[in-house]
């Protein structure tokens, strides 16, 4: 028997692509060393080029398999990405309010990597006061960053700077904001985290070529399985921004739209021959 | 940019244990090189210990996840787990019949670990008219494989030999049955292979202690992702039940109940401590 794996439980819509979603999330759990529950939220049909449809699964049953498994299993951290439905965010704000120890990471997804839109008005006024107010770190990008912030205001106020966007997330209740700059006209990435105390570190990265499904998904769920493993918000965002730069890198192209990132970019010499992976135990006879 | 792996699609339901279904698939996958398509069946509500609910997705969801994602990648071979409804075994059973070169694994599922009931009659007649004439491997465990076998003849003739099961299911068209042995009263678990001419191999393993959750979907997968390397399916089973032997061997159990295979036995090491675990790009300005 084997200990236990830091255990990460994810609310997240299914992607058949496995670029995005439940299944990116699943991944990079695993590869980062944590065993990986995943709530369904709902389901999509997508392939690497673009969203086709999306269905949310009824917020009854994103509670009966989230009771279940966490009465019976310790939880080392939460990360939302996809979550279908008003009703479902106020069935996880219930939830998580019941485990206000476990870290809270939240990915607030409001559009698919081609630009679907994925959520409504609604949605986002309440995971902005129903689930930030929870959160120990949200991971908008700089342009959900800025409707986020201003969701009550209408359209006309989001040009604003991410300082500004930044303050008023936090204002909501969460600990932690990283606003990722992929989407910025910069030649590098910036990642700016804020804090209580206004910014506390900008992190930048060497801007890759290509388009990637799922990168999203990849970083906020590398920082849950970090934080799981023991580390603090600031290590586990270090780790975990080198850890997402690397699937990047290492991204395969399966099919005529997005890249796919590599979470197992660490294994994959290793698993591409087969005939070296696994010990044979010394018990067989045949 | 990586070369794309192997990629593999699975139609499974959900397990929010990641102990089986979907997610034992897709982590069984990746383990193994594979990148995993997964197009989900059904979602379930269930802990270490047993299945609390089921619920199918209608097929023509089914049909759209696996068509939008089928247009756009390759597939190198697929696997069958929970399916779900009658319905959504005929939706398949048509998709297959579009890709006759694509090996076929199925794990025909009737209970769960615990013993509730996954399928019924219908369901049960649907996947031996249907996908096992398309199928090149069904891997159903010893009780299954008899009433599976008989499924048209009712319950009193179940008592048959493990031998006159497989050459009925052989019949029904599948290429190959793998009956695994767990649910035997021997010493050790004994698995058979059957193909045209009979008896084609009995595998021996140590029995280990315990219950585990998610075995069958674990060597299912694994025949898959070692069949998708370009393995034989002679070979696929060898290196297949190796790697599951050894998941099971190093289980951990994370709730009340069953054993969850280890995935990732082979990586665990060097995913206990993140601090070596990713390279710095040298690229990174901080």
């Amino acid at each position: 028997m084997t200990k236990t794996p830091p255990c990460v439980m994810t609310f997240s819509a299914t992607d058949p692509s496995s670029g995005a979603g439940l299944q990116a999330d699943m991944l990079t759990l695993a590869s980062i060393g944590c065993h990986p529950l995943s709530v369904v939220t709902g389901v999509t049909v997508q392939d690497t080029v673009g969203v086709e449809g999306v269905m949310a699964l009824d917020a009854d049953w994103i509670n009966d398999q989230a009771r279940t498994i966490l009465e019976d299993v310790q939880v080392s951290a939460f990360k939302l990405g996809l979550l279908g439905s008003v009703e479902n965010i106020a069935v996880i704000a219930e939830i998580m309010a019941d485990y206000p120890d476990v870290p809270l990471l939240i990915d607030p997804i409001l559009t698919s990597g081609r630009g679907d839109d994925l959520t409504n008005e609604e949605m986002q006024a309440a995971m902005c006061e129903l689930l930030f107010p929870q959160a120990t770190l949200i991971t908008p990008n700089s342009i959900d960053a800025r409707r986020l912030a201003f969701y009550d205001e209408g359209d006309e106020v989001k040009y604003t700077s991410l300082e500004e966007s930044a303050q008023r997330l936090l204002a909501m209740g969460t600990e932690y904001v990283l606003i990722t700059g992929t989407h910025e006209r910069s030649a590098d990435v910036m990642n700016s985290l804020y804090g209580a105390e206004g910014l506390i570190k900008e992190y930048h990265w060497e801007r890759l070529a290509g388009s990637y499904h799922g990168s999203g998904c990849t970083l906020t769920s590398a920082i849950a399985a970090c934080m799981a493993h023991g580390l603090t918000v600031e290590e586990a965002l270090q780790e975990a921004q080198e850890y997402t730069w690397q699937t990047l890198k290492n991204a395969f192209r399966p099919g005529m739209g997005q890249f796919i990132p590599d979470r197992f970019f660490w294994a994959r010499e290793e698993t591409e021959t087969l005939e070296t992976d696994f010990e044979k135990p010394s018990s067989i006879q045949h």
